[in-house]
């Protein structure tokens, strides 16, 4: 019995962040883990140019509603629950996510939490827990289930290692050449194919 | 953060085995653990009862496909994952759930697997694993969720008592006597009144 576990930024939808940029025109919002590494540090200056920019709950949803999952991810995400069960694992925050997740069909989505305050301002975030992809990843198995993964970046690469397949997903090259024991695969099709081929073995 | 466990018979669909009676007007798929509470036992007279009148996967997917959810469900389901995470914990089969799962949106279900041969007969079953429910909410716990979850018999007391908040939906008077802790919940508005009472605490 299967279960495929996704990443969601970059694999079905477009990375959230630089969406919210470019939907409030914050270009400081582009900031990522690329310009500075310390994630903590990250989160405090993207809530930081939220609040400077009086930008709130409300305001952020509303940014988050025009995101769209990525070409052919809905009719991929079809296909993929007539064959699987599928568990969503993402390092983003239940409250961006949401609008989007209704586009694509209400999957399953374990992630993490922004704090936001009564009058909608957002005081901060909460981690569900550290490496929780990886974690899921052990704890599906502990149940029976074999579990086939894929993710585009670093940090999938711990969920990659844990499941019984993993595959890299439209990933940067950078990040391929890193991790060359997880195979590369570049559109749905051949990640349904990809996936089939492990459910054979 | 919060998920959602619901047991699937008796709370979003019929009793499938129940409805594959009516539909094959095989009475003697009607027979329940109240009939033989040897499951195993239970289950082998339903297998070979399939194979005396000649009933394979091709023909129970077919029965299958006539199963609609519970009036009210699908939209109880629409609204519940609108404002949870939603796992179902069930123990009845993929094989069997398939068709019905569609109607229901493909909400994630953990349950078990018939064993199908080359030709489509069904030559057996293998359960996941014994008392899955109440290990997959453990398990969700360990993943610092919190867990709320519904059920209508004795194979969900485990999974009502391992959980945060456990409620019998619609479930007969005796189980409910058996289970005093348990709330009993009688309509779909009111287990989200639940749940949300649940949340609030």
């Amino acid at each position: 019995m299967d279960i495929v576990c996704l990443d969601l930024e970059g694999v079905l939808i477009p990375e959230i962040w630089v969406a919210l940029a470019d939907r409030t025109g914050i270009a400081e919002l582009r900031a990522t883990t690329r310009d500075e590494p310390d994630y903590d540090k990250l989160m405090a200056f993207r809530l930081d140019v939220l609040k400077k920019n009086a930008l709130g709950y409300r305001e952020v949803d509303e940014a988050a509603k025009s995101i769209d999952p990525l070409p052919g991810a809905a009719d991929f995400m079809a296909a993929l629950r007539a064959q699987y069960q599928v568990i969503i694992l993402s390092d983003t925050f239940y409250e961006l996510a949401a609008p989007v997740m209704v586009k694509l069909n209400h999957p399953t989505l374990f992630c993490h939490r922004l704090d936001v305050g009564q009058s909608g301002e957002i005081d901060g975030y909460t981690l569900r827990m550290t490496d929780h992809k990886t974690k899921a990843v052990h704890a599906l198995q502990a149940l029976n289930f074999r579990v086939f993964a894929a993710g585009d970046s670093f940090n999938d690469t711990g969920m990659l290692g844990a499941a019984n397949a993993g595959f890299f997903f439209m990933a940067p090259d950078n990040v391929i050449a890193d991790f060359p024991d997880f195979p590369p695969v570049r559109g749905y099709d051949d990640l349904l194919a990809a996936f089939a081929d492990a459910a054979k073995a």
